[in-house]
């Protein structure tokens, strides 16, 4: 899917409001985690475990933010630069909350490890997309 | 449906995570805000007003972030505060640079007036609930 | 908040898609049910009952369909009927599906009596909308 | 990421509720589709064509209903079969229609090209899915 999501940026009439390298990498970082973290939520109430209440709490949280993330990230016509840097800050935020939390349950539950790792991969994609260059 | 949201924070078992009318007015506003973007932004592509493209733009955007914020507020479990202190001043900066936008056309395009006050509204709502609690 | 719903249908340059009276109705019944099902399923993961799988399931289900029908109910630009209707029907089935399955939690979770009726409304205000015109 | 959303089926504690790998497709399929249409929706806008109002509005919707599948789909807990039937055949539906008005602006819009090729790889897996199990 990166390639798509690649061919896109290339397609459009406006150029990228930032590299396009790390910019492709954080859209599918973004759509990447919003998928993982719906999925951890659905199997964290599955588990029926009282301890998973902040673990699915988070990954709700997370895969809302992610995914507005990747849409504001998909549009490339006259961008609010801070409003584009602030969703960066929180995603990687609430990437990091939530990486924090499921990694916590990592070793008894499967899905929370798979879910950490997506999300401490879209923390680190936004911070190098706000590094690159978005103010 | 203000009613609504209300009843639903008093029938949690969670205490709301914020002073209630505050959280109750803001999530409001959000859906509010969020509707009437999404409206804004169809009305403005039905224009064929090359100037509006930026609106067109931010709009998209802020409807996006504001339904995003009013889930996020819609759940009292466990929040984590900075996380939901981030998304209010997300919120309320997407909400100032989409009514600063609408208002530039408020003239000739009377949905862009009633998307301006929808906006401004929520932005006030997003500061006044920060201002209360969140830190 | 109907009243800026009604706002935004008559200062759009398109006419409305169905009479404007059950549309608003219907986009307001949508907005208020996605956010009361997303605080019921939130309540619900608190209430920490294994019985409540399917409640919590079926809320965040009704919460992304009810949230994306006020989208599409929300847009009068050249509408793809079929498209307009068919969600509208998967809309009304799952407010059915989650009123019935609150409605089994309702006298010992009071937050599942408030969404039941939420999403009972938003159900008939899909069937009225459908009834009325779109086909 | 397909690698990814397999291994949240795996470690779900609920089996799949259809066969794993055109499920994983499925979801897939429309993870890529909602990204897609959402930078093609901002593309359309950035070209200041009249004649492109109908795909806006088609990309705009092709992205929610898109959305809203991916999250359905990713959720294995007691679903309710045929709120998913109805989803996917939704998902088709708007692909299909989304598909068609892009192609009619291939030639001269390139990322309408990317945008067809996606709703139609989109609509096929939604309905292989279909016809693999879920009724």
């Amino acid at each position: 899917m990166q390639r798509t999501v690649e061919r896109m940026l290339r397609t459009s009439p406006e150029p990228p409001f930032a590299a396009a390298d790390p910019l492709c990498a954080c859209i599918h970082a973004c759509v990447e985690c919003a998928q993982v973290c719906t999925a951890c939520a659905d199997a964290c109430v599955a588990d029926h475990a009282p301890a998973l209440g902040r673990a699915i709490r988070l990954t709700l949280d997370c895969a809302d933010i992610c995914n507005t993330a990747s849409r504001i990230l998909s549009r490339q016509l006259e961008p609010d630069l801070p409003v584009v840097s602030m969703t960066l800050q929180l995603c990687a935020a609430v990437c990091d909350a939530c990486a924090s939390e499921c990694a916590r349950h990592a070793e008894a539950h499967a899905h929370c490890d798979v879910c950490a790792a997506a999300c401490r991969r879209c923390m680190e994609a936004c911070r190098t997309l706000l590094s690159t260059k978005v103010e």
